[in-house]
């Protein structure tokens, strides 16, 4: 039998970010400022940004080195294990060969540390003494707490309310690196006090900890703030999971008809398959990239291609891209860090042009996909990561059916440790699955696009 | 600078396991039947255990071969890395070198499935259809569950009731896998019936869950008892970690002068220790092996080398091995494996014939420790494996105040995922300090089943 993990050395590992801008026969419309709605420049994100990440937000350059003191970090986890699927095919007795790729070996337990240990880098390198962010499942705010300790600088973190009290797994470890963590909305910032007066009791929402994290950022010099997914640099950042995963393949002789990654803000989906659609661009690779996104926040699948804002208060700026409208409060699905109405633009302007596919799911079926995967591979999957899970088994079932081969390639893009009452919800029958309704997208959608 | 992970290719995985009484200069004394009190043979544990365990058990072979089938499963977690600390050796400016092996990788997130699938396959390959067994913490019923899921078999766990209801994450994660997970004591046994009789509230113990899973194994033929520590196979399984870490460290070009392990029933540090004891018994060699057993459960330090019963109900066989008394009850420590009044007859041997050295920590330095290592080395660990790290650290800054080099090979038993409520008491300044009284321990050593 073929192995069971493939392995790079540390001397293998990739020592450039591949940049898909330089291969896009469309790029993305540019950013508008939240209230001039005229096209930003450099000038404007240096608030809350350092010139390197907006430099990266804008390269054309197919290639961006990675710092060495980055790539001294990545060794503690990186180059993450591929694996052979072997068992899961066997369950499955399909004809089709299933890879995954493994983030979960992460400290954080996610994908997420790829960029935030690069963006904590250039922030210190720029003389910021404080990073800001928001965060909802808590998932990046525990890679952004690992980075900013690694680089002894201070983290804020504005944590939605209801997921502070609901997840206190997630504080403490975030509290443990020596982030200072905050729900939200808070009375430390104005938009907080605002939110706070009109609703005493309110949850908190994503768009609510965004307002409070740039309010920080933008008021101080030594504070900036960084975001976890959406914008060009993160997808960036995270196209080491497909570089690394591209070398593993060529070790195994093997080369993917098919890569699925789940879709939020787009991170883990562009990281695993950008280095690949570098092939299908410049090469003809007849690769197929599949994002999968939750039925409860279809943004590929069922929203616009237009302007929008990142967050619900407005004050960051307006991205072209898949939305769903800056007011769209998906259900509260186990899939937190996929909870999110916009989508990464380079995603957006790659689905928009036919170049890659995408699918939804409800959250049972994945949960489902799950279980069979945690009872034949071992591992215990994130719920986010469920979602790939589910469609590269529908692929694998579907070249049964067929009657042919097929080389699947999916990331896994974290573990789900921490995510145990969702299985608890699914293993006791009490899990429920939501499918968005037609009319309540209409009526968010109404309010697109928010310029021209 | 060095690599920062050292890695084995699965080619490069063993393929026998190293048995430390193939070298040691005195054996355990024999195991006694609980009833009769004489050495008890293979036939009496035929009842609870199949025949390729018995004969593990009593093995004087020096290598004994992984089945294939084991080394297959192995592969989806093992080798495990091996880490040199590159920056946790930076953070603490010793001299020492500081290597750990990282054993939270595993499916389970511990060390624990090492023994889990042998134990698992022998079982199988005996016709037997369902493992009992009885789990505190929650780590090694996690791992038995995986096991028996892989080998389709049925596997019932008897939890006990207090950390049923306090763990619901670990009673998921069994779940997950196709577990049977009941609170004990429960109406299920016999001798559960009894204890719920005197009293209905009872929380339970780790001694009445063992009475209740042996209980059931004994009454059927297609039922077996499976145990996670203490016995000689356990140890023997576990010698995986220590073979991979020698060949790890030989392709380092280094060699331990001290290796650490938490010690609790003893199959972490027998397994990361043995295959070093190895070259000590048979060629001289210097090293060092510290055993590091928490303050509140001192078996090794304070205990007494003499018989003792396994269980609280004494139903098991007597083993001769450092104790605290079969009813020792240690107060209520994060570090839940560790919480083991008896010890592995091998380990207690080998520390008194004073091959090895033992320690012991308060909690509370063990959680610096691992919050220093956390942010440095990225890895959140569990409470037990904080011990380890404790006594890690402790080596290294001796080192530096001699101004000596030295090479310290710890083992990293676990992640802390599902440990994080012990490091909320921890950074909130709630962690309490145990170091259990004189008094208490001699009035526990009274109680010996068999004095000579």
């Amino acid at each position: 039998m073929s192995e069971t993990k493939i392995l790079l050395t540390e001397k293998e590992a990739p020592t450039s970010w591949y940049n898909v801008m330089a291969d896009m026969p469309n790029l993305p419309k540019p950013p508008l400022h939240p209230a001039t709605k005229k096209p930003i420049g450099p000038e404007d994100l240096a608030a809350i940004f350092p010139m390197d990440l907006i430099k990266q937000e804008v390269s054309a350059d197919r290639w961006i080195e990675i710092p060495e003191e980055v790539q001294e970090i990545y060794k503690l986890w990186r180059p993450s294990p591929l694996y052979r699927a072997h068992r899961l095919e066997k369950a499955l007795d399909t004809p089709a060969k299933i890879y995954y790729k493994y983030e979960g070996v992460s400290p954080a337990g996610s994908h997420k540390p790829n960029t935030a240990i690069p963006q904590a880098y250039y922030n210190k390198k720029a003389g910021i003494k404080r990073l800001t962010t928001e965060t909802g499942a808590g998932q990046w705010g525990s890679a952004l707490s690992i980075a900013c300790k690694f680089f002894e600088m201070d983290c804020l973190v504005y944590m939605v309310k209801v997921s502070y009290h609901q997840k206190p797994y997630r504080r403490v470890f975030m509290q443990t690196y020596g982030a200072n963590v905050i729900p939200s909305p808070s009375d430390t910032t104005e938009s907080g006090r605002k939110m706070l007066e009109s609703d005493p009791d309110s949850p908190g929402s994503l768009g609510m900890a965004i307002s409070e994290a740039v309010e920080v950022a933008a008021q101080r010099d030594d504070t900036n703030y960084s975001l976890g997914s959406v914008l060009n640099h993160v997808m960036l950042h995270q196209s080491v999971i497909g570089l690394e995963a591209k070398a593993q393949l060529e070790k195994a002789g093997d080369y993917p008809d098919v890569i699925v990654g789940c879709c939020g803000g787009g991170s883990n989906f562009a990281g695993v398959s950008f280095p690949f659609l570098h092939d299908k661009l410049t090469k003809g690779a007849k690769v197929r990239a599949v994002a999968v996104e939750p039925a409860a926040c279809p943004t590929l699948t069922r929203g616009k291609f237009a302007y929008d804002f990142g967050d619900t208060a407005g004050i960051v700026p307006i991205l072209n891209m898949y939305t769903l409208g800056h007011d769209f409060m998906p259900p509260g699905i186990h899939a937190g860090g996929l909870r999110y109405h916009g989508e990464s633009p380079l995603v957006s302007q790659l689905y928009h042009d036919g170049i890659i596919e995408a699918v939804s799911r409800t959250q049972r079926p994945c949960f489902e996909a799950a279980v069979i995967f945690a009872q034949t591979e071992g591992i215990l999957a994130a719920p986010e990561s469920s979602h790939a899970i589910r469609v590269a088994i529908d692929e694998a079932l579907q070249a049964k059916e067929a009657g042919e081969a097929r080389t699947i390639l999916f990331c896994l893009s974290g573990n789900g440790y921490l995510d145990l009452p969702s299985y608890d919800a699914y293993v006791s029958g009490k899990l429920e699955d939501y499918e968005y309704p037609d009319s309540l997208i209409e009526e968010s959608l109404k309010k697109l696009p928010v310029t021209e």
